[in-house]
């Protein structure tokens, strides 16, 4: 089945705002099997939205629209969808009950404005909207199917997710579902030639190779008549891969490593301290992101300067001297001694050049020390970077977060 | 002057990567002043692609395209456009040295498919690819402008920046320039009262209120005959705005808070250090995401347990006993000790509940205590804030620098 998605809104046309909308629709329909033929945005101009509406119409069986249905006079969705189909707009007393109720309930003004909210075009599903209160709805009609969603993202994610998804799983005759495996710390070419054979024989599953920010995935697609034959298919699938290539993997679709380490030290009850450099923190807030936490992170120390490594971390001003602080030695000092200071069972510590400054002949930028410290040694890491100050503080940290995934594997 | 994005790339139509190329080329044009009509993404198929640039030429007079200039099957871009253009494709042998340099510079091994990029549409105007190896170019027909670039967002912002920008800006006969205020603790539907009558009156310059991350942007676009006349229009406008609201404005543009906030510090040689609990590192991250800011930065202490705010901090028992680790006595002590260990001129803490857990009926998540010290003495902000866990640390980040570049500004 062909999909086209539209997505509706003047500030995305002016480039005010990112289209994550798009990314995650397509992202999903991808997932379920559908092919995607085009991805439009335009502003809220009745004219343009009218032609592009029809265009869609014409060439795709489902057009999956988002913004445009709120109560303003530039929201048009309704209308033009109603133009574009011959489907008159039908007031909806139900709806409109349910606005008010909204309003009501928030002490929000409800004005004439808001009811246009409750007129639909004729033959309409409803798709209620939890999170805001523009109604999303589906549209069946000969030429196509509309799926109308708000553009809010929050809105819009939670009307996909748990209404649209569902119907187009029905409606897709077969069935396709995928998974999606995370790997890091080898490359997209290695990965592709371990795997060249695998991905060459196969027509059901069939793999995609992604590339993430500094990781690979691989996207297995299986199709078939039932959900045990396709969970069959790809479980085999991931298993031949996982033969060639399950060191490197480390979780699933949209769980990062922070998600990752932080379900595997609770697993394991295991506490961890940061001792950090270059990152300046960026460890921390990775890990920290993750709600629940405070059940295995004691706390970091962020040792930017020399004087706070040595008066914080008690690294040793002679190591400082005789090998910078940019070394496997005052890696290892930091790891071993936030371990002790913090007194957790696992110390981790980063120590490098970000850049663009600050890098030597024998220390180029990029230079990154890791080092890992638990009751049974020290592991101590060196990366060879060479992004932007960014890229290197976000792979700096990938690669700590990597290192203690490894260990609590093993 | 209407002007039309198209991006070419499998993996954008697939959702696997976020379409920034989109976003960044549809900012650039609005503050030069252009409209863009339609935005649009196809995969890297030449039907479709023929249809949409066939349909953009008959309804833009420029159209920028991304993608599809690689070596690869794939990349069809040069192919297409001289389809729809009638224009043929030429061989350069200039481009071919080029590439055959670029390719021995780097040990890689020259095939036969790179021989492809240089082949371009005639009449082509070349435009030097200094990132990578497709060079871009601009195509002029009497029907539009065909501006092709490569899809990598590195080598096409280094080309729109550098050769793109400076072509668009003597193509529009007139002179249209933007400038973006950043405001920070004011909302949206405030500022645009305390501006109303700004906004209402004037037709050049024009006025657009964006919403950020949780801070409010005002983009200020001005039309002439002249450079020296549009600065003026601009910088009148910038001046009666700062006469209503101008104590909530941080900055310009793209650069965000830590900026500001490292570019002050440096000026008044002054250091700062950090003690974070809800937060995590997040502002230490931020911070040290600013080249140079090892300047200023001593460094930070993520006291995510008590214990660690107690050992490390100092912060008293008793102070945690009776009022909390979210209380703004914890976040006084926090603020004053790590400014006394670290011995920096700045002490800044923050300590909160980020949420979804932890919240409470008298401290409900989103309550966080930001405190500042300096040697005038140290002040304490409380914040109720209502998002999500990410959004609350964001936030959160967002103020405490914001109380920082207030505390410097005066």
């Amino acid at each position: 089945m062909i999909t086209e998605i539209i997505t509706i809104g003047t500030e995305i046309i002016l480039g005010d705002i990112q289209n994550d909308n798009a990314r995650y629709i397509a992202e999903k329909l991808t997932e379920l099997g559908y092919d995607i033929h085009y991805i439009s945005t335009v502003g809220d101009n009745r004219k343009r939205m009218y032609s592009l509406l029809k265009t869609a119409m014409n060439r795709a069986d489902i057009v999956l629209v988002t913004g445009g249905l709120g109560p303003t006079d530039d929201d048009l969705t309704r209308e033009v969808i109603s133009e574009v189909t011959g489907r008159k707009l039908v007031f909806h007393p139900d709806i409109s009950i349910l606005l008010k109720n909204y309003f009501q309930h928030r002490n929000i003004q409800f004005t004439e404005n808001n009811l246009k909210q409750a007129y639909l075009p004729e033959g309409a599903v409803i798709l209620e909207n939890e999170l805001g209160t523009a109604p999303a709805f589906i549209l069946e009609t000969e030429k196509c199917t509309f799926i109308a969603m708000p553009g809010v993202p929050r809105e819009m994610r939670e009307i996909f997710d748990n209404k649209v998804k569902a119907y187009l799983m029905k409606k897709n005759t077969a069935i396709i579902r995928s998974r999606v495996l995370n790997f890091f710390s080898i490359g997209e070419s290695i990965l592709e030639t371990k795997i060249k054979d695998i991905l060459e024989r196969q027509k059901n599953p069939t793999f995609a190779l992604l590339a993430g920010t500094g990781e690979v995935k691989i996207r297995i697609t299986a199709k078939g008549t039932s959900e045990e034959e396709v969970s069959a298919l790809i479980n085999e699938a991931e298993r031949k891969i996982r033969e060639r290539a399950g060191e490197y993997i480390y979780g699933y679709s949209d769980e990062g490593l922070a998600a990752v380490v932080g379900r595997l030290l609770s697993e394991k009850k295991k506490t961890i301290a940061l001792a950090e450099s270059c990152t300046g923190g960026l460890v921390g807030h990775r890990i920290t992101a993750v709600p629940g936490s405070s059940d295995y992170l004691a706390g970091g120390i962020v040792a930017y300067s020399n004087q706070v490594k040595i008066d914080l971390l008690q690294v040793k001003e002679e190591t400082l001297l005789k090998h910078g602080a940019v070394s496997k030695e005052t890696a290892r000092e930091m790891a071993e001694n936030v371990r002790r200071i913090m007194n957790t069972d696992l110390g981790l510590s980063v120590t490098g050049i970000a850049g663009p400054g600050g890098g030597t002949k024998e220390k180029p930028v990029g230079t990154v020390y890791i080092a890992l410290s638990s009751n049974s040694g020290t592991d101590v890491h060196k990366l060879s970077l060479t992004g932007n100050r960014e890229w290197n503080k976000w792979m700096s940290s990938q690669y700590a977060l990597y290192f203690v995934f490894k260990h609590l594997k093993n």
